[in-house]
């Protein structure tokens, strides 16, 4: 490992890919018929296969969560806080998995792939995936590596809405189950914000049905305006004034509509940045997946009903400032654990960095991660 | 008055409008050399001008705040709810005023006015307006009136803004200000999402630099996607949950990207009406009015200093689900307003709404909008 890298990272790190035959039915009623998933693993399995990890990704994250791809790389994994040699998912002990989810633009079989049947790029006409879809194709990849059962399923946001499909779907793999900064569905107001972003991207005239590769264009404005809008809701209103305030660019207000706060400067750069490797229709696919998950919906809305079946020991955890998956929406899940009688810890974390708390190093959070981890690494005596 | 207005109605009103050709210096430093003001008046003025109340509206608000304009109009002014005979703004006590602000869209000068130095539209060339040039201009109106001193200046957000700024720079013309579900200036995340519908507006590429009226084409797109955004803004997530939750509009999940759940037929619907009667470039005025707003920057951010002069009354209102303007906002002007000795009146509201709530019909919030309002006719003799 060079030097450079810090003692407690994986260090550098090399995707891999696997390739599905097996025709795999989607909930949207089509059929993917061979799918790519690419992915990353950290840490060793170990002879029973006791001490393997899912980390399941959120809305814009993918199978990178650790370490570096290249020396130059100047930053990690989007989960490198806490996975690493000696960190909460600890590397010396987990063998740790995390995929691209299907329908994602990072090498996993999505819009930005070929269509086998046709040869050409699926762009929109890639099939809506839904999270049970996501847990399903993770199941095969499970099999794949030969991990009959995961010592846990670990995600935040709309990764831990797969952790707990998770422990619904297969109860019997699923050991541990830690949900993290989520919600057991979106709210209208949750929808509403979703739906802003699709209507950005879908009226930019460089969208074209989502057939924009084939005109070589990208709706960027678009999808420019969903990650801006994305952006504000991951961060609370106390750490957008403690990180910009009003703070204005020059010191004075120059009356147009160049930045002017720096607040402004901030939205646009993470906008920039995020277009130039982002798909649009990626970007389309998650935010419906969100939108439709709820797991109660076929058991009456009652969400006890739904985790019925489950077995997995959870933990909970969400953090105060979160006003896009407040603690209420975690508590939510939880009543809906204990009215079943099933093992579940939770914690609210005073942060107030917002929703994105769930990808920091803050150290409570870490410390409750960690302890957690601990017990679920000596049931696997590792 | 025809029998369909209901009995406390001001029923059928006609905009009047004023021409000023005293030049008017604004803040940017550019100068509007002529301008005219629509109004609507409701009311009598009485014979010492004692009972004259000014209405200052919101972003998209403007000089129609009560009564019809047809017997056909589907739907009354903007205030209706408050202003009326009987009503909290009591029509047989008040003479009310409200006027469209400059840069507005509805016959008040601004983009789609013409300039008298070139004669063409003003599109993207009509100068940024402030809320202190919106009370100079106010000024000059209840000049024009006959109107020495308002018995009261009212207000709701950015309506507030104005009323606030009335009693900071004409202390001897404004005997009581009602502030209600405003701030003392916008937070980081308010000027965030500013920037964001701002953005939508300005990349929409119908928008060709505010000059699209040249082109015979208006940025309906942008201007929509602001309004979806500013609509949930104004509006609680209990609102939302209360008025949509997740009712799906044809009972199942169509897996595709046409309106799925409620709230999102809600969203572009009300984006779509807007877009009919709305100017993109006022729209954009009006949210950097919003931005600017900020009477406490040159006092060194002490607002209490800023409002040392002032010796009106003071009612302020905040709304408990109001998340754009919440009451910690109200709460900072009502203290920099004891901090100076001066006579306030303040109330939270509980009220599930969200900003909205200061535009409805709420029990509590009208009785102590009537309440106060009967202290101010009292003064007045009326």
């Amino acid at each position: 490992m060079p030097e450079q890298f810090p003692a407690d990272s994986v260090g550098l790190v090399t995707p891999k890919t696997l390739h599905f035959d097996q025709p795999l039915e989607l909930d949207c009623g089509r059929v993917l018929p061979e799918y790519d998933l690419v992915y990353e693993t950290y840490g060793e399995l170990n002879a029973d296969a006791s001490n393997a990890i899912l980390v399941t990704h959120a809305l814009s994250g993918d199978h990178h969560a650790a370490g570096y791809h290249s020396p130059d790389d100047r930053k990690p994994g989007w989960w490198d806080a806490s996975i690493g040699p000696g960190k909460p998912l600890d590397t010396n002990r987990f063998f740790i998995v995390c995929s691209n989810n299907l329908g994602g633009c990072r090498g996993s079989t999505g819009p930005v792939s070929h269509n086998p049947e046709t040869g050409a790029l699926y762009g929109a006409d890639f099939p809506m995936v839904t999270v049970p879809d996501w847990v399903r194709s993770q199941a095969r990849l499970a099999d794949a590596l030969g991990i009959g059962q995961w010592a846990a399923v670990v995600g935040g946001s709309l990764g831990g809405m797969q952790a707990l499909q998770w422990a619904i779907d297969f109860p019997e793999r699923t050991r541990h189950c830690v949900v993290i900064a989520a919600a057991p569905k979106l709210s209208a107001q949750n929808i509403a914000f979703n739906e802003v972003a699709r209507q950005a991207i879908l009226r930019d005239p460089e969208f074209h049905e989502g057939r924009y590769a084939e005109y070589g264009v990208t709706p960027e404005r678009g999808l420019a305006l969903a990650r801006m809008l994305g952006h504000i809701t991951y961060l609370s209103e106390d750490a957008l004034r403690a990180k910009f305030g009003r703070e204005l660019r020059e010191g004075k207000i120059n009356f147009n509509y160049d930045v002017e706060f720096e607040v402004e400067s901030y939205l646009r750069y993470q906008a920039e940045t995020f277009v130039r490797h982002f798909d649009a229709n990626t970007y389309l696919l998650m935010t419906k997946a969100l939108d439709y998950f709820d797991p109660a919906a076929d058991h009456d809305d009652n969400l006890a009903a739904a985790l019925e079946h489950v077995t997995a020991s959870f933990l909970i955890l969400s953090f105060t400032s979160d006003w896009r998956f407040p603690s209420s929406r975690s508590r939510e899940i939880v009543r809906a654990l204990q009215d079943g009688n099933k093992r579940v810890t939770y914690s609210e974390i005073v942060a107030p960095q917002g929703h994105d708390s769930f990808l920091m190093p803050i150290p409570v959070y870490r410390d409750l991660l960690q302890a957690y981890m601990n017990r679920v690494a000596q049931e696997a005596n590792v």
